[in-house]
């Protein structure tokens, strides 16, 4: 592979005219630059990126912490936060938690030897005392998802107990009054603060809250199912359910299918997320839309300004959700 | 932020002596090791990663470009190759070819400057001729889902003509006469040889190849019910349709349950891929298997030995797909 004295040569110009060149320096003059220019074409010289990166210190990649990218809630916030790098110029990185707390924390650190100056964190799983040191060690670190005490300004998250109030509310309002709710098993605060918002509408509309018609699973279509049918089992004493999120939702689906109940003329169903899952269930899911793209750029944006000591963006710190009505919701029957 | 010599003066050594703990050498003791370690630790010193790839002249990194990173199909792609590397101890640095020459062209050319030495490569539309080349120069570089002639060992593909064939003989075998097709509108491969293959099928069991039952529209879920409602307007005289792949065939779907046809009673239908989508439709698709994860994993691990001159492992470059029967295929009413 043709080296930067190759070009040099190539070009009758010394190294240092070749860095310049590469590295738009306003010193190159015109002349020099066609000369190099045409020797790096010829010699398919390609400028190496790591010494790039450190000879100006800083780096031109955005680190991406993702819970696992085959998951297409996380696919959706890699091609949001690529948009952003792609407009300024940067390359992603992208690391996998996995849900898990070792490999978040490997994730991280990896990012953070790769010299990713603007890093975009969504990690659950490790500790708070364990995120407050990295974000004071690195200025361009964001979280995405989470609220880390202390570093409010540098989190961009989803208000979940409002999501969870809103959907619950609305199947209330169309006049339902045994209402269940399917959770994530995930120790996590986006399953708790859904859970919280559910409990949160059902007292504020004088409706009992009963232990029986909240169940858990997995946050995929199988813990879907196993939920659906745990509540089923208790008998059928509701007329509606609102899901942790639309994969739930979509297992739920199934098993009413399965089990011969219409929905929603026999029972009401809402998601949440709004990624794709809730676009090929049948009936469309009624949801609420995780405004992920939106979030996702807004925390590249920051992480951007904040590790180049740049004049701080606009950002909002924490995002309401909103209802999106499709089919899968009606009034209780009778 | 700590620097190499800062630690080298907490340990008491040199900073030859950290770079050599840090690069894991032979030459390190272990007393130097423990007290470079602890210094690393307390300093809260990360080696920079720039540094050690341009030191060694290799990188830890495997470049992968991808079409879209949000769809389903290379989500599970991009897992794949992660696993390799997460193994192997590389890092993975991805790039979004957007399905468009220019923006392919950009992304295998960021990942070469940043001296990506093994590159997974999924683009489909930049030309052979911009590819040979490439391929020349970097050794490691290997094609995922594309066939480029003289560098047949280092490309990894699907049999999609067959893929095309055995959908169609299926539904054949089944008792299928009039069969239609719902085609992808991208002019790659991929579009011509699953339809070739349909072809191939219908002329080995003697029947007609009708122009009029092949639709053709975007490969996702809304060119699917453009395609199905463009082959009803000529009247239901087809009794079962293969599709380009499991989002145009959940948007056929669609089409066909908004108009009181159902399946498989009154229409059989089948996908292509078996990434997600076929999980979430009811009745779940009977569809095409593309063996996405070892395809990936295969052109990851070729391209890892290629680029340390190591072994070549033992690779299937043409790979076949599978049938997989579940729920929406049926003989033909009457």
């Amino acid at each position: 592979m043709a080296t930067i004295k190759d070009v040099a040569r190539l070009a009758g110009v010394s190294v240092a005219t070749v860095s310049r060149v590469i590295n738009h320096s306003p010193k190159a003059s015109e002349t020099s630059r066609l000369a190099v220019t045409r020797a790096m074409t010829s010699l398919q010289y390609h400028p190496n990126a790591n010494a790039r990166a450190l000879a100006q210190q800083s780096t031109e990649t955005i680190g991406l912490v993702v819970g696992d990218v085959s998951d297409p809630f996380f696919g959706a916030m890699v091609k949001s936060v690529d948009e952003i790098a792609w407009q300024t110029g940067n390359f992603l990185l992208i690391g996998n938690g996995y849900h898990d707390e070792q490999k978040e924390r490997q994730a991280i650190e990896q990012l953070i030897r790769h010299r990713c100056a603007a890093l975009v964190v969504h990690a659950k799983k490790i500790p708070d005392r364990e995120l407050q040191p990295l974000m004071d060690q690195i200025p361009g670190m964001v979280l995405l998802n989470r609220v880390l005490p202390g570093f409010e300004t540098r989190c961009i998250a989803l208000d979940d107990r409002y999501g969870g109030w809103l959907a619950t509310r609305y199947l209330i309002q169309q006049g339902h009054k045994n209402i269940a709710f399917i959770c994530s098993n995930h120790a996590i605060s986006d399953a708790s603060d859904r859970l919280q918002g559910y409990h949160d509408a059902l007292r504020q509309h004088n409706l009992p809250c009963n232990d029986r018609l909240v169940a858990f699973g997995e946050p995929d279509e199988v813990g879907g199912e196993q939920a659906m049918t745990e509540l089923l089992g208790h008998g059928k004493t509701f007329s509606a359910v609102a899901c942790y999120n639309d994969s739930m939702a979509a297992g739920a689906l199934a098993v009413l299918s399965d089990n011969g109940l219409r929905v929603p003329e026999e029972m009401s169903l809402t998601g949440f997320d709004d990624v794709l899952v809730s676009r090929y269930v049948r009936p469309r899911l009624t949801t609420i839309r995780y405004p992920l793209v939106n979030m996702a750029q807004q925390a590249a944006t920051l992480a951007l300004a904040l590790a180049h000591g740049q004049p701080l963006p606009e950002v909002t710190n924490l995002f309401s959700p909103t209802l999106v009505r499709r089919h899968s919701v009606a009034a209780p029957a009778g």
